[in-house]
Formats: C-alpha cells, sequence, structure tokens
C-alpha cells in the first residue's frame, strides 16, 4: 500500500508543499515542532535512510541543503536542524526544523497553526527557494 | 580559540577514533544516547551546518553514510538515526545514533559505558568501515 507520503507526492493527500524536483518533494509538516518545520522526501519509496543508494541519499542531502536555505531566509531562528529517524512513517523523510531552543528538537512541544498560517509559511518559504 | 572537535582532531584530546580521511574524521561520543552513537565532523571548524559550502556539505554527508553503514553491521539495532543540532559545540557534528527506541534521538537518556567498553566498541565498528 502506498505510504501516506506517497499520496501526498500524488496529491491524494494535500499538503503545504515547499519545493519540488522529479526525484523528491518538500512540504510542511502538519504537526510541527516549531513553524516552518519541513519533511523533505524521496519521491520513490523506501524505508530506511541508509537502504537508499549512496546517488539516491545525496540527491536527497542536496535538495535538503536547498530548502535548509531557503527555510534560514524565511524563520527568524538560531539555525535549522536536521534530523532522520523514521520510526512511525516507513519512507524516508528529513526533518529541517528551525531551532529556537533544544526541545524544538526533542519532537515533544508542538505547534499548531491555522490553514491560513500554513499556507502563508509554506508559500513565503517556497519564495525563498532558489 | 579551537573548538574541543578541533583538539580531538589535532591529538591534544583522546577520542575514541571510528574513521578518517583528509576532511572528515568519526568518533565515538563520550556522553551517548545508546552505545555505538558516533558524532561526523568536518576537520575545518565551522558553526552551522548549512554554512557548510554544498560541497563540504556533501562531503560530510558522503563519509557520514559510509560510517552509518559500519554502525548498522556492528550494532543491533532498529536503524541508525541521524540529527544535527548543534546548540553546545560550535562546531558541525552529525550525529549517527542506534536506534532501538525513539528515546534514542531525544538527548535525554544517557548510556553509561565503561573505557574498555569503548574501546572495544570503536574497534569493532571501525573494522566495518569500508
Amino acid at each position: 500500500m502506498a505510504s501516506i507520503f506517497t499520496k501526498i507526492v500524488q496529491g491524494e493527500i494535500p499538503s503545504y508543499k515547499i519545493a519540488e524536483n522529479e526525484h523528491f518533494y518538500a512540504f510542511l509538516d502538519i504537526n510541527p515542532n516549531s513553524a516552518g518545520h519541513t519533511l523533505v522526501i524521496p519521491k520513490r519509496e523506501e524505508n530506511k535512510l541508509f537502504d537508499l543508494s549512496k546517488d539516491e541519499y545525496l540527491g536527497l542531502m542536496e535538495f535538503s541543503y536547498k530548502v535548509a536555505k531557503a527555510l534560514e531566509k524565511s524563520i527568524p531562528c538560531e539555525r535549522i536542524g536536521m534530523s532522520v529517524i523514521g520510526l512511525e512513517v516507513p519512507h524516508v523523510h528529513v526533518h529541517l526544523i528551525p531551532i529556537h531552543t533544544m526541545d524544538d528538537m526533542r519532537f515533544v512541544n508542538k505547534q499548531q497553526l491555522s490553514n491560513d498560517e500554513f499556507v502563508a509559511l509554506a508559500a513565503k518559504i517556497a519564495e525563498n527557494v532558489e
């Protein structure tokens, strides 16, 4: 069965899209650690990061770099953190998280945003993707 | 002043080394989230991950991939997690963490290992670096 992220890539489930190319897709996490928390995924389903081929892994990391730069320009924060865990959804996803305090990287405190806030945030970040 | 990680690279502070090449260095975190928790750093000091040039960033990620593969071979676990935060030491470091439960990625529970255990673990992982 297609993962929830594959359904997002295919447009069956809506998402607040930040950027995409042929192989990768970036969108806002709807249960964010902090505003701007973004997920970057390969369109091809793979469960574990280090099961990607080295080329696909490096492609994902290169795409994540571009998205992180856009986040830095869009969201005032200490820095952009990166985390890849993957215990919940078996489809590789890179978390890019605007960090204000260490707790933003612990996946414990979650932010509530309205649909309008998500739409505005995604548009702003997408504009800054080079 | 040189960062604590630069002192490790230069051998002024000892470390449980996993691997190194001209530009990157990997060693065991001595305050690990789980046994095998490894730090991968560029030898050149830079504070923030996304302030690295794209080439240096991709070099660091490629080196991390190699180390993660060795961790997978060495440590029974669910998968290897990756995290880059950097609020404590202003020298880029990639955390590669053998995950057993989500808590292993929260930087809250720490494992105690003896010097002998660290030495044996580093040797085992280093042997598996290809």
